[in-house]
């Protein structure tokens, strides 16, 4: 950042706002830049600016922007991009520290608009000014109020949910289904080009508006990744921040040396992200505003037991699936929930989850039945699911329900079914801030993210563990002077230096050596080819297990130069690696690899050669705290079958867990290394340690 | 079926219909009944019944059934349960052979509804009589057009969709739905009870219909699996059906003896009858219908490769990302295409897939700009997503592309982003039958639906394997008197008689039997404890492998019998298992269990001791085809990894297929295998074979 936040101030409280490129004309986008600006009810100064001069809209309108009077502390400028820079320059003379860029025609159109995107950074940079853009539609807030786009009017309702997007695009087409799908928003920003201000840069002040509840991102990616993650973090702790991340295609695979590296990806990198700050990730624009209206609406639950209310089977066997789709659990209702149901509705209606009040239900019954539910502390939150019911009108339902609601302190969410025939119920449910859907699916999907919120907020305080028995500068020294594949006798030496358990070895150049080394290690033992030029030297037939004596391990050592002489004559051999046999147990992969955006990525999960395969991994971001580490295990097999399954003995999770956060340590220590992976770390029996059989690393000289 | 088809035919194409229970009453089920009838402009006959007489929307009401005028063939009955049976003997007596029952209060009330419900079939036995319900909406018909259902109007548009539904709270939903998302529908049927037509029943006479184009069906479930399938896949060849099938967690799962048995489910059943007959399975209500708008208005694309045209990048990057989640791929678009893009587009619009024209686009542009990409041979579909623009109106960019798109052979469908400014367009699109969608991603879904019901199409022929070798009478003597747990030794011959390998073996009752037939066998040999009562003998430790010699396969028969009666001291002990000790191979699991609705279901996929943990499993429906047992290869890991896989060879494709096949046809041929399981199926290299290592199977006697 250039300056402190203070500096970010004038975007989103202006006192005066100047537009360069006001236009008479009403096809152009200056023209509607300027209305906006005026209907908007902005209580600040106005001032247009064009060479031309004259009145617009009843305002004059001033040749230069050094003619423009008092307050003025925001620029907004819609001109040709080869003029921009000659006008920024005049607002900074003027004393203006704040400009929303928002013509086109740079860095987005090649080489020439990437050098204007310069020299406007240049300029702002010399008078100390902040940019927003270029190529974006500004910004809006409702409650301020201001609008500073040139979008067709009308402009978004006044509402609780912010807008970040990097796509300009996007902004018109999300006030426009904000209005279709009945909530208002509360600021909308377009960050395009991100010359200077990010969006990582505006996350907190666009939290620090009061109206604001919840912030939705459109992202085609983040600035600076630890960054990101730090401010989103801080702000999430007050407001939720849901994410719909694009380009998940996009992004082309550098060549990687590693299993790891194979799996990691851009986007596991971005999920690891999203889930240490807390950011709720949707995966359609659709589920995002779904998303935010129940989260600017509605308390959050206390656990995942939901009940759901309706008057037919059908529905309430499509709700309960999609809650279980969902990871929601059906609620156990109360004896006395029950008995107050049955009390209430005939014969022949279910009173157990998910209650059917049957077709006749009245808005009394509704409104009966979801009192009851509410009363039981076995239900944490309620769906209730309206068809057009056959007899009364789902608008007389809506308002039966929405007092109730309205005074819950669990959420309550609707899927009123249909479109046309239950309007009613819709404008009454829109307008008492309850959220309605017109599918229990996205119901239940919306019920799930406010648990998910609510598991965020309540979780413990988790940190990365405080290294013991680190050598770092023992470490680095071993590092010092390679590139590329680092040789594994070196790596042996470098994961022994950060407490994590390798076999006794030692490297043979010879079949005595070989035998001799054997001997001194203690039988069996393995042998191993050490070539820098083969990466998976099982793929040759490159490693022998159970070597029982001397002479083995002789002719051993013959065996294997040979096969790597048939299967890669050019490989160059440093020898044979005599390694310790280690006893049975759980083989699992532990590796790390270096994101672009986000830094030191950690993967756990099934070792072995079908790693990729089987893709049961799971990924953190390093420094790992302890529930990452824990969560790790949890999300994969390979984790949750350390702790026994049928005749696999228990292994020691404590060691691994301790490797983990030794590897993690490791990496976040040098930073050359860009892939290291223990495939397989082999699990011994709890209590007895685990083992790195096998490492692999490249480093990238710094 | 009790009788044929034509049998049905007074449901579709009555010639009068008479309504049992007409009401005068405005806030009666039968006076809507009565009213909807009337207004449908049904131009049959139309007869109302009530032993109160009088008029009714000035019509006679007649005091009963008897009186009635000819012509009359269809009843549609709607009075308290209790009256029915009478009400149908007296339509029984007057000729009818057809009857809706649309009351309630039968069998989903409970045990009294049920018996209710016997005597209305019993009833309509006696006289030959069809019914559909009771508990149903009953049938419409917007071409004929009829309408017996009771639902408050206005009624569905006319279109092409037809609705069969086992819920009818779904269908007021489904015709609502349908108006809000501008389609029409042809035919609604509410199942209801189904005490006599079914779902299946129906499928035929609905997809008769020359004004239906796509049948979609809410299921809870189906009444016959294997004759739905049958009636499906017939209809299938003709129109696509789309099927929700709700109740995914509701039904509680059996007590199982296999991995097969506890991975099944109902679910993997559904799924594997669903693609036996080429039915597409929706997951949400939404996507249903999605789905059903792209089925009934598109040409069906030749291939994978979607172009898509944006006028913006964020929106196309949207686009893209749902393109290939749904496993569709980006054309890569011809030279002289892009040459005809770059001609009409400004410098700065990108011409490569996605094709992005920037913000100003022009109706004229977007049109030529789809015109290019109609044309090239290499787009096989096209996507078109507009986002309110800032210039032209939606509506204008509609209009400009309907003409082409209707003219087109390729499927063009459009994400029109946004709600209330693109309104017009949206009309244009529904009035000219273009499927729209107001997310990106929804649009992708629909074109992912298009290519998959082409690809069924053009799919080959395929068919079971002819049995050969096999000795189906053996087999059933072996089985004759087996019930539970079947013994091992049996199943060995019994998978022997149908040509499956096992290795050579036999039972030893005593430690000095154990040596005797390990040297007969030839070593070295594994043992295998055998019980009754001990369902996974790794479990227990009960089994040695590379036994090689006499003496150790002698202490080996002691060991095992001390880790049996220390494990499980109950446990019933047959002896030890003395067999051949198989090559080194690949491992899967080849089981097969019988589900109560399809019959029996075949699993192949990922085997050993953690084959649940791993759920690397697909399934199929026994009798399998040569593709499906080719598809369950293709879509597990344990499949592709036969082909080799880094430093593991090849395998035996061909062998796992024939036992794949074998297996299939042994559940088949003996209804009484409950479950049979080969875990592990040993898969040696090419051309070598596949040994059944281990088999556990349980017979219910028939």
């Amino acid at each position: 950042m250039m300056q402190s936040e203070t500096s970010l101030a004038p975007f989103f409280t202006p006192t005066g706002v100047v537009v360069v490129g006001a236009s008479q004309d009403p096809n152009k986008l200056g023209f509607g830049l300027a209305r906006n600006l005026l209907q908007s009810g902005y209580r600040g100064a106005v001032h247009f600016v064009n060479p031309r001069g004259g009145t617009l809209l009843e305002q004059p309108v001033w040749e230069s922007v050094a003619a423009v009077p008092d307050p003025a502390d925001l620029a907004v400028i819609l001109i040709p991009a080869p003029a921009v820079p000659a006008a920024l320059s005049a607002c900074g003379e003027r004393g203006i520290r704040a400009a929303i860029i928002a013509s086109g025609g740079f860095r987005e159109t090649g080489a020439e608009g990437a050098a204007l995107e310069q020299e406007c950074l240049a300029v702002a940079h010399w008078y100390g000014m902040r940019l927003v853009g270029p190529n974006c539609i500004g910004f809006l807030d409702t409650h301020l109020p201001i609008d500073t786009t040139f979008l067709p009017p009308p402009g978004p309702t006044p509402g609780a949910v912010a807008f970040i997007s990097h796509s300009g695009a996007i902004c018109a087409a999300v006030i426009d289904w904000a209005r279709g799908q009945g909530f208002g928003l509360s600021r909308l920003l377009s960050m395009g080009n991100q010359a200077d201000v990010t969006e990582t840069d505006v996350l907190a002040p666009v939290a620090a508006d009061p109206y604001t509840r919840v912030i939705t991102l459109y992202l085609e990616g983040v600035s600076d990744g630890r960054r990101f993650i730090e401010e989103a973090r801080r702000v999430i702790e007050e407001k939720p921040i849901v994410a719909l991340k694009v380009g998940r295609f996009a992004s082309g695979q550098a060549a990687v040396a590693s299993h790891t590296g194979a799996l990691a990806g851009r986007e596991s990198a971005y999920t690891a992200a999203f889930r240490r700050a807390g950011v709720l990730r949707a995966t359609t624009s659709e589920e995002l505003f779904d998303w935010a209206r129940a989260l600017a609406w509605c308390p959050l639950p206390q656990g995942r037991r939901v009940a759901v209310l309706t008057n037919a089977g059908g529905p309430g066997v499509t709700a309960v699936d999609a809650l279980e789709t969902h990871g929601l659990t059906l609620a156990e209702l109360q004896p006395e929930t029950e008995a107050t149901l049955r009390a209430a509705l005939p014969p022949a209606a279910s009173v157990h989850n998910p209650v059917d009040m049957l077709a006749g239900a009245s808005p009394q019954e509704y409104a009966t039945c979801l009192r009851a539910l509410l009363d039981d502390p076995g239900v944490d939150s309620i769906l209730v699911v309206v068809p057009p019911p056959p007899m009364h009108t789902t608008g007389a339902v809506a308002r039966a329900l929405i007092p109730l609601i309205y005074a819950a302190q669990k959420p309550v969410v609707a899927a009123v079914m249909g479109e046309r025939l239950i309007q009613e119920a819709v404008e009454h449910f829109r307008a008492a801030h309850v959220p309605e859907y017109r599918f229990p699916e996205r119901a239940a999907s919306a019920l799930a993210v406010l648990v998910q919120r609510a598991e965020w907020l309540s979780r413990p305080r988790s940190h990365p563990r405080q290294p013991v028995e680190v050598d770092f500068v023992a470490a680095g020294e071993l590092l010092a002077g390679t590139s590329g594949l680092v040789a594994p006798a070196l790596l042996s030496k470098l994961l022994a230096h950060y407490g994590i358990r390798v076999p006794a070895e030692g490297v043979a150049t010879s079949a005595g050596e070989a035998a001799a080394l054997a001997k001194r290690i203690g039988f069996p033992v393995a042998l191993k080819l050490l070539s820098p030029d083969i990466a998976h030297k099982s793929d040759v037939g490159g490693v022998l297990l159970n070597v029982h004596n001397a002479e083995e391990a002789a002719a051993g050592y013959t065996t294997l130069l040979r096969r790597a002489q048939e299967a890669a004559p050019q490989a160059a051999i440093d020898g044979v690696l005599v390694q310790e046999m280690v006893g049975d147990g759980q083989d699992v992969i532990v590796g790390a690899v270096r994101d672009p955006q986000f830094g030191p990525l950690l993967m756990f999960g099934s070792g072995g050669v079908e790693v990729e395969a089987l893709r049961d991994v799971a990924f953190a971001l390093a420094p790992i705290t302890f529930r990452e580490a824990e969560e790790l295990l949890a999300e994969t097999w390979a984790g949750r079958r350390l702790r026994g399954y049928r005749h696999v003995p228990p292994a020691d999770q404590d060691a691994v867990l301790d490797a983990i956060h030794r590897l993690s340590q490791l990496v976040c220590d040098h930073a050359g290394l860009q892939e290291i992976e223990i495939n397989p770390l082999r699990v011994l029996e709890r209590g007895q340690g685990a083992i790195a059989l096998d490492i692999r690393a490249v480093r990238t000289p710094s």
